[in-house]
């Protein structure tokens, strides 16, 4: 067996999360990606995390299994080599995953006269080809002013980059689908996609849209879960945990494990509701929190946990990313997601696969991102089918860079 | 021009967010989305957020362009009939996307056995097939520690989604790059994607767990960017403005539109630090921010944008939910991703499109969700070959639901 996406050969130019993650997804589904900065590097390439010595935790987070070529993009032989790589035949080539403008060496029109099937997609800030940034983009969408602690006036921020992780990700699916319309037609195209579209989009795909416009003000709710019961509690032992029952079969193994049947039912009963319905649960959170917690309250994680896991109920821990890492990624245990992955300049370093398992094609097991430039003198030679000699005399007049 | 995947059909057996949002995205892009629904629905028929009269504007926005089958898939022959429509020939059908487990009438042998070729895609809770949802994996990777207010010792869930969004997307990408290796060698397969996994991979990917691994510990940091200079502010207004000064480009437009030249000048030479380095930028942020802060607060919104916009700085101001509606989704500036769309119990919804733009395929346009068991004759009639007589005798039997 071979990996899913074996024999593809996608070109990106492209930094930071969003199309870093869509190549990278690739990637580690067997496409041969090929990642073209200028020499020095990207504007990601110090991004932090770093180590002690300044080694970009980040990019190589986002850039491993690719081939990383550095080319001197300021000059026109550079851009000429850039140009010709991204464009270089075979009929599971010339695709191409960038977030810069399509202009310059980038512009599809110059990209498509050198391959007339070209499928260039293009991620861009918003609709206008202006600049955002996950960061901006999570601004405008109104999520800041609902999450957090009730009690606060303040907005919040998130922490993880989510709209550039779904954009990443639709990135890659478009380009596959542009590619299944190639080999059915024959035919290239210019894709285009929005960071903050992404966002305003799903925003409207979960009914928040819909529920603003219909005068709706969903209001901060702290850990709770919107429409239904769910939120965090303390164990004995000062362990948080997260109980969620959404459903009907949750909420009937947490009244199970918690032994509250006959509180739940005399609850409904003094309120007039049927806590079967999820809107009734959400409507009188406060009580059966005020029986939950303190249930909760009197034992320790381990009892708690006992009780729920014997249930079936659908909980968890809050854990530090210590202790993920502690508990698991490493001993008997493990995730067989990560692997331990020598890494330059790093050292050895959990690595996740793809989490996707195709019964039909091989996993691709984890590996470490290149050094800046590492398959430059390869890349040329491969795919542009340079020898040598005019390897050496591009890199004597500084035009690429090897690692 | 036809939508990029017209003619694929993936059936789809599913609840909530994640798998609903891959089959979506499938079908605004042109595929034939069938969900099959037992009577009654779901478990997510009546999620929250809803209307006064109790219609779920979440299930609406998850499952729109799609058709609705509802069958009583508590009797075998409600069960066959799915079986029958997941199963049906067609060089373009036989996809599969599900969250459910893979048994029963949704176990793949059993459905191999009837197709060959056909390609199941499940995502399930972790990968021992135990229950997880976003709300409880969320907690398990380590972010609700350093999210919300810098002084707070509380956990902050998030409020968007983002594992199961991140995994609906991946799901359809799987789905495709299944499609395009049976395309090539006529095999199916079975792939299986796991919440948990997704989100340790990017908790992976994105640098996190390399950075616990090392023994680094990542502080709260409130609303400010990790790394580099970026938080929020304050305007004479009262309004909450982002700002970031991320690459080197954002920090030099920032630096101009302030006219802080001089100030950052000197503020470099106190602390020794080289500012035009991000992590410089990051630990001399306090400073920065006294610098910036008072900038901003001087000015009220309309006068902080100007000057923003003209240098072409990375900021963005804070909106509500409501803010974002008026602003960007109705009249002559509208986000034309969006359009206006009539939903059965609902009205009038304003409602986006995939934000994917293919050139050489039509976009589809903004559709509402279909009602509960809405094309279920239709369905049996063009996928199964059924007539008048044998839907008719299904329904008087209650075998199946007719919207």
């Amino acid at each position: 067996m071979t990996p899913i996406l074996q024999g593809l050969r996608v070109v990106e130019a492209s930094a930071f999360v969003a199309v870093p993650m869509g190549g990278m997804t690739l990637a580690q589904m067997g496409a041969d990606v090929i990642r073209i900065d200028p020499l020095g590097g990207g504007v990601d390439q110090q991004r932090w995390p770093v180590t002690a010595s300044g080694v970009s935790l980040f990019w190589n987070g986002l850039n491993k299994h690719k081939r990383s070529v550095a080319l001197d993009l300021a000059s026109a032989e550079g851009r000429e080599l850039a140009t010709a790589i991204a464009t270089a035949p075979g009929e599971d080539a010339g695709l191409l995953l960038t977030n810069l403008p399509a202009r310059g060496w980038l512009s599809f029109d110059a990209l498509r006269a050198r391959r007339p099937d070209l499928i260039q997609l293009t991620l861009q800030g918003d609709r206008h080809g202006g600049t955002a940034v996950d960061y901006t983009v999570n601004t405008r969408v109104g999520l800041p002013f609902i999450t957090g602690p009730v009690d606060s006036a303040d907005v919040v921020n998130h922490v993880l980059p989510a709209w550039d992780l779904v954009s990443g990700q639709m990135a890659a699916l478009g380009l596959l689908a542009a590619e299944r319309h190639r080999r059915k037609t024959g035919e290239g195209q210019q894709v285009n996609l929005a960071l903050e579209d992404v966002a305003m989009a799903v925003m409207g795909h979960l009914g928040f849209i819909a529920e603003a416009q219909l005068g709706q003000v969903r209001p901060r709710m702290g850990n709770e879960l919107f429409g239904a019961f769910g939120r965090d509690f303390t164990t004995a032992d000062g362990q948080r945990v997260m109980v969620v029952g959404l459903t009907a079969r949750q909420w009937r193994t947490l009244v199970q494990a918690t032994g509250l049947a006959a509180d739940m039912q005399a609850l409904a009963a003094r309120l007039h509701l049927d806590l079967d319905q999820e809107g009734a649960r959400h409507h009188a959170r406060a009580d059966i929190a005020a029986l939950v917690g303190p249930w909760i309250a009197a034992r320790p994680l381990a009892e708690v946990a006992a009780a729920f896991d014997q249930h079936g109920v659908c909980w968890s821990r809050y854990r530090t990313l210590q202790q993920l890492v502690h508990e698991d990624l490493v001993g008997a245990q493990a995730n067989p997601l990560f692997a331990a992955v020598q890494q330059t300049g790093v050292g050895s370093v959990l690595t996740p696969a793809v989490p996707l398992a195709f019964s039909a094609a091989a996993r691709v097991p984890p590996a470490p991102a290149p050094r800046l430039g590492q398959h430059t003198a390869e890349v040329l030679s491969d795919v542009l089918g340079l020898n040598d000699a005019q390897v050496g005399d591009l890199q004597r007049r500084g035009v690429l860079g090897l690692a």
